[in-house]
């Protein structure tokens, strides 16, 4: 363990892929038992809050390591190559410290980044915009109550801050917060058991009369108030486009040293070996121009998103629709490409393949889970809507 | 337990359907618990035992209810609906009668077909032409001894006789044999732990130094020996084909209910109601069109069969070609149908559908284990030979 | 001349195949120059005015043949393998046949069926429903009056007869009468020249003041007035269906002569002659796929048609709306297997088989043009209302 | 004319892509009567002599542009948009110069490259690798002798220059050389009429005892003689992809003005425009998906060929293994893409867009004829083989 610690910890930002791989091996030797048994990964969770990576969005001033978009999503997909689950906490921490630098102020994300960095702490998820039932309220005293249920709060167990939203009832708004995990009145259910994603924690919460303090609501400039603190859902969706990537490399390296160690050539096939069966060569160049063609839109998507991200809160609403495209693009093609990829796996390893103790099937029980977040059929009317009214997409929490 | 044995039990032909459907929901209820659980349906096949099921297509001067192929198949299907496992056992249970009546004397099979109406017998697997590790000896005696291991020996656990295939290593033929499951020599395995099919025990099985009569040895007419005893395949092929029918067809009700009571519509939406998404309409009728594709095929295939199967003895190689043909066509849009409903079903429900009480995945876990027991490509293959070349598949026990 | 008008004439409904091959391929032999020159098949409308299979769909005791839709189809079908336009004019002759059964009264069928078989006349087309720029005026004089333009009128010209529809302004109705295409004020335009469907005369004409009669309107019971007489545009739709379904028959056999006779293996295969390339293999196979669940899809459509048909005037909406379904189902998979074949016949025959002199490119123009009549979209969604919420498609002129 | 000439010509390698522009505007002002003419573009060849555009790829110092790969091939792309055809004769144009560069020597292609800047010439194709029936004798005299018939001459007719191949009979060798057009013994044959590329001139030449001189043979190197030699094929398939992407592009461009501008709701709708029809938006989001995939996939691959011309003879295999995979891997993306809108693009433009007046046919026409160039299939093949084995597709005329 002590090796550990010290083998597996990034030093500066160029450690951060090897770092990564070093922890995606280790996550790979349980992977397969762990979504068995579903629950929180604890013992990995540990080692990636020790691994400094939680960290690499920081910028160094306040203690993190300066790492570019480019950097958190290789480490994203790395992860989701063995473990999507952990690949998700992972991602959506970076993706809370965005939210408070893109929905906050200065002040406020100075202050948690520097106290993130020093003590390494896990965000975790209570921001759910289409889930209306925790509600927010003034109180004259100066502070905001959060009431009610909550789903989907990926990472909040184990972690220790939440990004919170409410809805202001009457004005209908919805309000986001950072809040301590262990605040008093914030229940946080055990109760995430779904086909996929198995180890992210997705359950429920309950907030009852949970005080939230000014300092800790993101008012400033708030939600989606400005095209650049609208980068927040594009980095959300570039998040799974690189889950989905993962996964799906991760799903084709299995099927690849199965089909080349395992499988039979078919007894009326005219080869000697799988690997030279016409067919199965077939599928393998399926997944190789899918897999590229995704790799290549999603560089630009993380291109486009950094340059608007370096550019700002002058970022206007058409440099903002550019990378939207980007993003709404690549996701269409990582929702499609994962899933075909992680079926098909079996048609070029075949029946024996389907042994449950190679749980083979979990990446496409992953990708299908998690390609529901939001729906792909709108994203492609997106897609259309740019293509021949040349509008780009509506800012929303989810495009 | 009284009313159900007395209630679920066919009295004749007519009540095929009526006890299959009462079954099937019976079936429902349990399925997911036992998906989870994998292992022996015991108190299932037990209920199937008392219904009379095992003996619909054994000849009514037999003591059976002269079932056609038309009728087996429906309650293959029909089981699928619910439980595919359940339907793969009992389909198997007919396929391994058919083997006898096609392999066999007539007197092996009046004899067995016998027995198996009067003693609700359970016919199991062990035979598979591909696995060539159990091989037989002709004893001087006067006997057969069969000895090595087995795998994917479907239904051979709680079964009362088997249907065995060893290879003769002098002349490399596949001898075939009905044997009790219970004679000295053998054991299965409780080890079928796959991803779907949980509860058809598909496991492993060795055979040590099994003696068997030459009255149990099917070698008149013997495997694939005319025309008509290729037909067996063929019936195996069939029994795929419905099983995929049934479970796309589950899937489709159980997201149909889905959709209808649960899912919401889009915030981005037009709609108030989600079973008025255009896209979502756009699934379903992709849904209906293969669906609707598929049951035609499958009626087309199950009246050739049927046809020739009546012919009998006199079948002609192109008259057998004209089944297989039809069989093929059939078996290369189950498989795809019924992968892509299993997997598209997710995009009509929703996130909250991946939900593990609901096992929604086990629609595609179990047609993604079961489609690969023969690569479609080397179907599709087939058809093409037709189509281009009019050459009929080869007879083979998978084609 | 003499020959052919004696060999090609139908004496009996049990010759309307053979006649309808004869003939068929007699148009194949001009095909190609045809669709070059485009115009009016002149010389091929009058074999098949000659045929007596204009009289395909008349009962006997009326001068026809009484013909089913089957056998309407059958010779649909058969023209459209070798030449699609032929088919769509002769298939509509007798769409118009029934639209005076449908809309009319027995007394004006009767007649106009008469005459029909009697003096072998070829019904033309004049009624667009989404045309609105032809208006109807009652005149006191006790007739009516057409005036006004017309797109999409095909085999108009070189007809007898005319089904013309016109809208009534102030009530928004579509009237629809019979009219001698020869009658004064009529003005048909050879201005038909689009990329497929050349010699269908598909184009324009100019209604200037035309006297219609009453006893030549359609008003009892009238267009679309009752379930039965709402069965017109299910006729269309399934003529449709058999035009593309031969299409791609035609266009699947040129492709299979050439490959057999023309096509080089590729150098980097490993077989001697291009019939048994894998991959040519496996576009056969799925060419043949296609075109056997289509040929079941219209099957099963054409069954429920003639059952309707056969109900009459008590037919109720559910039970129109069952023909509907099977019908737009059949018209989703027609349109597609015909586009998807007719492209891909190419890549089974080669880079030579692009030579103008073949034009097998003609089969694609062919369909993409005619799929385009209404939109398939529009269907698939038919089907989803149907798969979702168990709602028969609404009668309209399309669906 | 003067005008012209002065303002279409290019005055240094930033003028090249606003020049082709203006080219090609003019090209589509005719495009449509050239698509029904076929035959040569005299005219347009000669905007395109005397717009410097051919001496793009050659460098300065010999009197060229110094035009790298992606300046070559954007105009290449940008002809497509209205005329492939010109696309294609330019393309190869530039295809021959690089030839020389790969299989001749210095001196060669020094002095051709000077030739050709200097004078304007258009070099046009007479090699054909899978077409054995030109052959080469050399005489004792000291020069080779080509005789026999070649198929596939694309650019040869109105070309200064022709890169000629032919077989040596005992070795099997194929030999190449660069022959003025003019050379006695060379018959060029206008019979180049085919569904698509109509104004190629891809016809047929025959060779009757051509007399070649030594100096004019590439013989060192020799064709496909060093990995970088082998690149030429590449270079082939690179401007095949920028063909059919500008196609793509060009049908993408004429459908987007006519939905826009043409195209009604369909009655049916919910919609009053069919600019907002959710399956109009639907289609032109997977066009868009497509365009973007594949234009990622395209500069990836000229980037990848960039790289490895300018390391130069040094090139290894495995280098020339990256280059040909990124080309493989774009070339499959842009057949399917562009068969696939150019196809669907009536879809979202309506029955009436068939028109023959707008031909917006030829789209599919042109990219259905040059696809076949070699098949797609084996590309795939290749991709896979790669995918699996780790295999660089194999160095060929057509890999």
């Amino acid at each position: 363990m002590n090796v550990l610690k010290q083998s597996h910890h990034i030093r500066s930002l160029s450690d951060a892929t090897t770092v990564a791989q070093l922890l995606s091996q280790q996550f790979a030797l349980t992977a397969i038992e762990r979504d068995r048994a579903g629950g929180t990964p604890k013992y990995e969770r540990d080692l990636i809050r020790q691994s400094g990576l939680l960290s690499l969005s920081i910028p160094a001033e306040l203690g993190g390591f300066s790492g570019r978009w480019q950097d958190v999503l290789d480490v994203v997909r790395i992860f989701a190559q063995a473990d999507s689950s952990l690949a998700h906490v992972f991602a959506f921490h970076h993706l809370h410290l965005a939210t408070i630098r893109l929905f906050g102020s200065p002040t406020q994300w100075h202050n948690w980044f520097k106290l993130t960095a020093e003590k390494s702490w896990f965000w975790g998820n209570a921001l759910n915009p289409l889930d209306k039932r925790t509600t927010v309220k003034y109180q004259d005293q100066g502070w905001y109550e959060f009431s009610g249920k909550k789903s989907f709060c990926s990472g909040a167990i184990d972690s220790e801050m939440l990004i919170a939203s409410a809805v202001d009832e009457p004005s209908g708004k919805l309000l986001i917060a950072a809040i301590p995990t262990a605040r008093s009145g914030i229940t946080l259910y055990h109760d995430w058991d779904n086909i996929g994603q198995r180890q992210t924690d997705s359950g429920s919460a309950i907030f009852e009369r949970v005080r939230v303090e000014e300092k800790d609501m993101l008012l400033n400039p708030g939600p989606l108030s400005t095209p650049f603190a609208s980068l927040r859902p594009l980095i959300a969706q570039l998040i799974f486009i690189n889950m989905f990537l993962g996964i799906a490399e991760g799903a084709f390296a299995e099927a690849k040293h199965y089909t080349q160690n395992e499988t039979r050539a078919w007894f009326l096939s005219d080869v000697e070996h799988a690997n030279e069966d016409p067919y199965t060569l077939r599928h393998y160049g399926e997944f190789w121009l899918q897999l590229e063609s995704l790799r290549l839109l999603n560089q630009h998507a993380i291109a486009k998103l950094q340059a608007a991200w370096d550019i700002g809160e002058s970022l206007t609403a058409d440099q903002r629709g550019e990378v939207s495209l980007a993003v709404a693009t690549a996701k269409v093609a990582a929702t499609r490409t994962s899933l075909d990829i992680t079926s098909r796996i079996f048609e070029v390893t075949g029946a024996r393949a389907t042994h449950a103790a190679l749980r083979l099937d979990r990446f496409w029980r992953n990708v299908r889970t998690q390609t529901l977040h939001d729906p792909v059929e709108y994203k492609l009317k997106d897609l259309g809507d740019w293509a021949l009214n040349d509008r780009y997409p509506k800012a929303s929490f989810y495009s």
